[in-house]
């Protein structure tokens, strides 16, 4: 199984260092190096001293006795930039002149911006566009509505909704702390399928008005993108809305990481050579992703799923820390009706699921599965388990978040369900686009690469056909 | 008056025959012609005997015989089109292989479009846009939520608010029918001051709704454009999200015709040596157009100002077709309380400005103004009377709405108010805009050129100073 553990835990990949790092903060360090053989190489093992990972080096300028060099440097945290630069400080002959914060300018002025498709140059252009040629447009969508999915920009638009409650691992910073990342998803949209998405920040934790404002603005956008929205609020505003709209509508943080679980289990089912019904999996975390993923997981044919919380087995009779949501899963799963906590759920499983908080998984936990087991620890930014010591405790294959990105499914899924103008996003539409990223994934690999554009375009067709064949 | 007029009707501009046609549908007709001299002349004959104007002709192919011709020809109506088709069936030799439907064509898909304005080529190009490396982003904004406007798009993003309860001249047709319409706002305003704006269609005509809505999502943009809300529920809308909200709402049927009309009245003035005491306006329309227009006339100095609606002049006193939006105007206006009809009302009256409906003043009316009146009758796409024939009744100044653009003030406005982080836009900001497009005008011209890119930088930075001297 070496190539596929390989391939799970990237080692060969040239951010892996970066990777292990969950290295978020990246900087620009400016440095003048008095110019002598061997005064890079002191400044570079200084910073390889404090453990930080290199980007590229580049010379700026230079003078008789100096070179100006700008290094790009990997850090966690601000502790770790501060110790580097001190670092950097105390080798001699070397002054740092500037420090920029890399994350922060690309994310100046934002990552999306407004264009315009058509040209806008002369008087004429504008009477198309604009008034008075507009208004033909206007009177046949008015006449026929459903014209406006060709006419306007509807067709390829997507609205993504939060309301900052549960924004990657951050938590509830609320609506507009999460823009940057709404941003982000819609870029990516934009980049891999051309789909434009708008996000819309709703600045309530009340899920009737998320839904109302929705509901009130959703004529406008060809599919709706749920997003960071804490479970069990998400449940409900997601099935109120799919029931009000004739357009689809997504929580992403349930459906893309579930479909994106499954294609990757796909992949570790074959490298094992284990069956969907051979399945014993163990799913841990009760929000958004782990309710969704254990549901996606029955629906896909495992029959033995436990799901755990911080409180452990989710059971249909246990009363603490339940929802109507939970419940109802917990009367779905859990044949046998294990209860208790984690250590004891675990024990002879052979899939393991984590979508709940970091190194809350002990190497002996993966030890009390069966040998061989599957394991896809994916808590954000660390894991519940590294993928290292996942398969060091005998896992045959392990995952962790990094290698795992909601952004594989979510541009082909919006892109298919808006060209098959579906009015909802089916399990065999999801499970399309699961089997898709399998098939995508190169060799030795569970999942396609994040760079690779044409995952987008097969993702898209599969969706369109599970969609028209329904 | 020669030259000004000249200006004010445009008689030398190339698209005037286009304008007077109030032509609003541009198609491309394909035609095999039999390739003998004199047959393309007999076919633009034929055209020209219906009243069709021409635009482009270009050749697209050619055999032994024929030469096959695009012919972009503009048309009023769809009778006018049928009209033009049959006039070239008609022609010996010509054969019509297809006709492309222009303003459908350039509107297909919609008219903007969402674009990333960052790399996401290489897996640590998604690492800095999306997760990890944007967590630190979004802790900033939670930490500080001014940063936002730097670290978002929301610093340069407005959206576009519609219920589509009075779109362009055709009324209450909803707010997905007047998509295109907002879309072409958006797309104008990204291309001439890169701004960018969202449309949002709110899907209902109680303004609480609308105003509850736009609550609810205004975190995420900078300023809030109102457009094509009918009267009075506009009134009520942009009042209490004013209040509620710290980002400028701004109703542009409303104030960014006010600018306009006023930046044109400024130079009309000037023209004919007229001052802005010695004013005696009469405003016809009592919608959201004319009561901001006559608001902006008095604050702007005119001190005589009589608003009409259909039922005649507004008096404090009259009592059918009132609202308290009217009421409050017919307060502060009309001092001798002239009441009746237009008819009454326009006599002795030396400015006229009209943003009512087509057809809605005589000549005889324009005869009864003081001689050398200035005359803007800006109802669209059809004037309450045509430029030429309000000169020849003996207006000094003549201007119609096809001489007048929401669009010269609004972007200059938004760029403005988004820059200088404003929380209003005041009556000195749009005054500011009014001037800075009287100054922006060719002289001979009340206005400047829509096609001129320069003017929106002008009215910008009037729009920055005069919120900083506020």
């Amino acid at each position: 199984m070496s190539a596929v553990s390989s391939g799970m835990t990237q080692t060969i990949h040239p951010t892996n260092w970066l990777e292990r790092y969950s290295a978020a903060l990246i900087y620009t360090v400016r440095v003048q190096i008095t110019d002598l053989p061997g005064s890079l190489a002191a400044v570079l093992t200084a910073i390889a001293e404090v453990r930080t990972p290199m980007g590229d080096i580049r010379v700026i300028g230079a003078d008789s006795q100096t070179k100006t060099r700008d290094l790009t440097i990997f850090c966690v945290d601000h502790e770790h930039i501060s110790r580097t630069l001190e670092a950097i400080n105390r080798v001699e002959g070397a002054e740092i002149l500037h420090v920029t914060d890399e994350v922060m300018e690309i994310h100046r002025n934002g990552t999306i911006r407004t264009e315009p498709t058509v040209p806008l140059n002369t008087v004429m252009d504008l009477r198309i566009v604009y008034t008075p040629g507009v208004a033909s447009v206007c009177e046949m969508i008015q006449a026929t509505p459903e014209r406006a999915w060709d006419y306007t920009a509807k067709g390829r638009k997507i609205a993504i909704v939060t309301n900052g409650t549960a924004v990657l691992g951050l938590g509830k910073i609320g609506a507009l702390a999460g823009l940057p990342v709404m941003e982000g998803k819609a870029a990516i949209l934009a980049h891999s399928v051309g789909v434009s998405a708008e996000p819309i920040l709703v600045d309530s934790k009340d899920p009737e008005v998320v839904i109302n404002t929705v509901a009130a603005i959703a004529n406008g956008y060809g599919a709706i993108q749920l997003e960071d929205i804490g479970a069990p609020a998400c449940f409900e505003i997601e099935k109120t809305l799919n029931e009000m709209l004739d357009i689809p509508v997504f929580h992403d943080d349930q459906h893309g990481t579930a479909t994106v679980c499954v294609a990757g289990l796909v992949n570790a089912l074959k490298a094992t050579g284990q069956t969907v019904a051979g399945c014993k999996a163990l799913v841990l975390g009760a929000g958004a992703a782990g309710l969704a993923i254990a549901q996606f997981l029955q629906d896909f044919g495992v029959q033995d799923v436990i799901v755990c919380d911080s409180r452990g087995a989710l059971t249909s009779d246990r009363k603490e820390g339940m929802n109507p949501w939970k419940q109802r899963i917990a009367e779905r799963t859990n044949n046998d009706k294990i209860s208790g906590p984690l250590d004891k759920a675990i024990r002879g499983r052979n899939l393991f699921i984590g979508v709940s908080r970091p190194n809350t998984v002990s190497q002996d936990m993966i030890r009390s599965m069966e040998i061989g087991s599957i394991v896809f620890a994916l808590a954000n930014p660390v894991s519940e388990i590294s993928a290292a010591d996942a398969l060091e405790a005998g896992a045959a294959i392990a995952l962790d978040g990094r290698g795992m990105n909601n952004a594989l499914a979510y541009p082909g899924i919006f892109r298919g369900a808006l060209d098959a103008r579906a009015t909802d996003i089916t399990f065999e539409m999801k499970l399309a686009a699961a089997q898709a990223l399998a098939d995508a994934a190169p060799s030795g690999q569970l999942l396609p690469d994040m760079t690779d554009q044409s995952v987008h375009e097969r993702v898209t067709q599969a969706v369109i056909a599970a969609w028209q064949n329904r």
